[in-house]
């Protein structure tokens, strides 16, 4: 099963709402729909948003054929429908330069998708070599956010790193963090984890940089929504918090993303714009009013990782050791 | 309104775990009904679970009077419904060193609560001198868990310096942690701040070290469940994370606790034992599963944050500053 793809005309989606308890495939038809699906992660993960800027695009060429104006503002909403996301920008850019050529378009969308399905296989192999080669056989890695299958195409990212350690019975378990306030460690990594056979537990968010001082981990993996040129890491909220615990245990801290994810237009992480995606998210809890009504809440969807926390980053062409002093630029 | 407080031959507690839905007192006539209690978490905060211990004796030697035995027994259960917090031992052993003198136990009981009320009052006022000796006027303080009256009989810990700082006009506002997993930031420390006027914005936890680095945070300030006689501070999950991230952006890191959270008995940090609460609360919340059926967590209660990460201990009876090699014991 692949998380997106492109089926007799449209975009279809594995809606990521409604994991664990259901896999519900859905139908994006217009611009609209695939908008709004970024828009509530039922399409979320740096190269899965990728595909669906670029098919997204693809879309808007046979909605807007006989309009350049109203397809130019409907590439401009696509791309910029989550604001940190790179890859939703590159894809939907990638597709956008063929235009008006809808077809070109179209295969371009499809280029961009074969690509992150090699790219998932490119990154296991070459993760799972360094997790061995830094903490021996059998490491317990801690996890955040969800970077398997369901971020990508097929495979994933850091979780594509884990099924690999896995598959060559290098693995001594995992630990995934729940990732508040969408939970995508419980609902999704969990259901992959689970599926594939991987043992693992859950974690309170907070609960990680403890478990490492208590030498319950032996290395943080996770992935990245964008890769500044200085080696800044820009991930999931939650990201920088377990890069300190790691730092203060002395384990690595590793990002594994694919090269679409390196922005060497960004020098570092210090100017990103990092979405705050309201309160509704924080105030309730899977669907369940928490606090008072009422009740403001801080929510940034990412945070910054400064590179010097960061032991390497692992893309499908490469691993950029930068505690060794390798650049990413 | 008390958190906890003894009328007519019985506990009477504010149900925290109906909070914000709704203020319900419960009436606790039995051994049995306040070891549930506390292990449900319907009473919890170090200071108010000091008076639960001491009340919890009061009752013990009322419904076991005439067995000597049964009342020991009952003694250790109570002191032990929670392993990690030592004012629930040390106030069921106060009140147990004067049995079987049942009304010499339950006038103990009701010191130990007069001295958590006065101790309140006491921390507020050194606390608050300290906030604004470190930050200035008007900063803008994070905090963790529940520290405010709900935690204690009336006023609380850490949120009684909030509040005075409120009083004095001297508060920029307030980012409080929601606290998973139990919630005790988004339930109670929200309600208590609304209630008084403070403004504040919630947080999940994970982003408080990320709000420290862009600069939207001056200090963290919360309690401890225990302070180690090196100065290492115990306290709800999370707690740890947040002091690597105060560490990293060079703000305070302050905990507030009254003197009888001192365990000058436990050296450090290091060999105290964190009550891993299962994996029903990280699973599921408030009757709703977030996880696949079956997962497993680790969900250790509280964690250890390091002295060195400690700038300022401050009790009711002084303030430790530990950034000045001030110490604990």
């Amino acid at each position: 099963m692949r998380t997106i793809d492109w089926v007799d005309g449209a975009i279809v989606i594995v809606d990521q709402t409604a994991l664990p308890g259901q896999a519900v495939l859905v139908r994006l038809s217009t611009v609209e729909d695939l908008v709004d699906a970024v828009r509530r992660l039922a399409v979320r993960g740096a190269p899965a948003l990728g595909v669906a800027g670029a098919m997204g695009v693809a879309l808007a060429a046979r909605q807007h054929s006989a309009d350049g104006e109203a397809l130019a503002h409907a590439v401009r909403v696509i791309a910029t429908a989550r604001p940190t996301a790179v890859n939703l920008a590159r894809g939907a850019q990638r597709a956008a330069a063929l235009l008006p050529d809808a077809e070109a378009a179209l295969a371009e969308a499809l280029r961009v998708r074969d690509e992150e399905i090699a790219s998932a296989e490119a990154m296991a192999r070459l993760g799972a070599d360094l997790v061995t080669e830094l903490c021996g056989e059998r490491a317990t890695l801690l996890t955040h956010c969800n970077t398997g299958a369901l971020a990508t195409v097929t495979g994933g990212t850091a979780l594509a790193v884990v099924f690999e350690l896995h598959r060559r019975a290098a693995l001594g378990g995992v630990v995934a963090s729940e990732t508040r306030p969408l939970l995508q460690g419980a609902r999704l990594t969990a259901w992959e984890l689970g599926n594939a056979g991987v043992p693992f537990r859950l974690a309170v968010d907070s609960a990680g940089p403890f478990l490492m001082a208590r030498g319950q981990v032996d290395a943080v993996i996770l992935g990245a929504d964008r890769i500044c040129a200085n080696g800044d890491v820009i991930n999931k909220v939650g990201s920088y918090a377990h890069a300190l615990g790691a730092r203060a245990a002395g384990i690595p801290f590793i990002c594994v993303a694919p090269e679409s994810t390196v922005d060497l237009a960004t020098p570092s992480g210090d100017a990103v714009e990092i979405e705050d995606r309201g309160a509704a998210e924080v105030v309730a809890f899977g669907g369940v009013p928490v606090a008072p009504a009422g009740a403001a809440a801080v929510n940034p969807a990412f945070d910054v990782t400064p590179h010097p926390l960061v032991t390497a980053i692992v893309t499908d062409r490469r691993v950029v050791r930068l505690d060794r002093g390798d650049q990413v630029r």
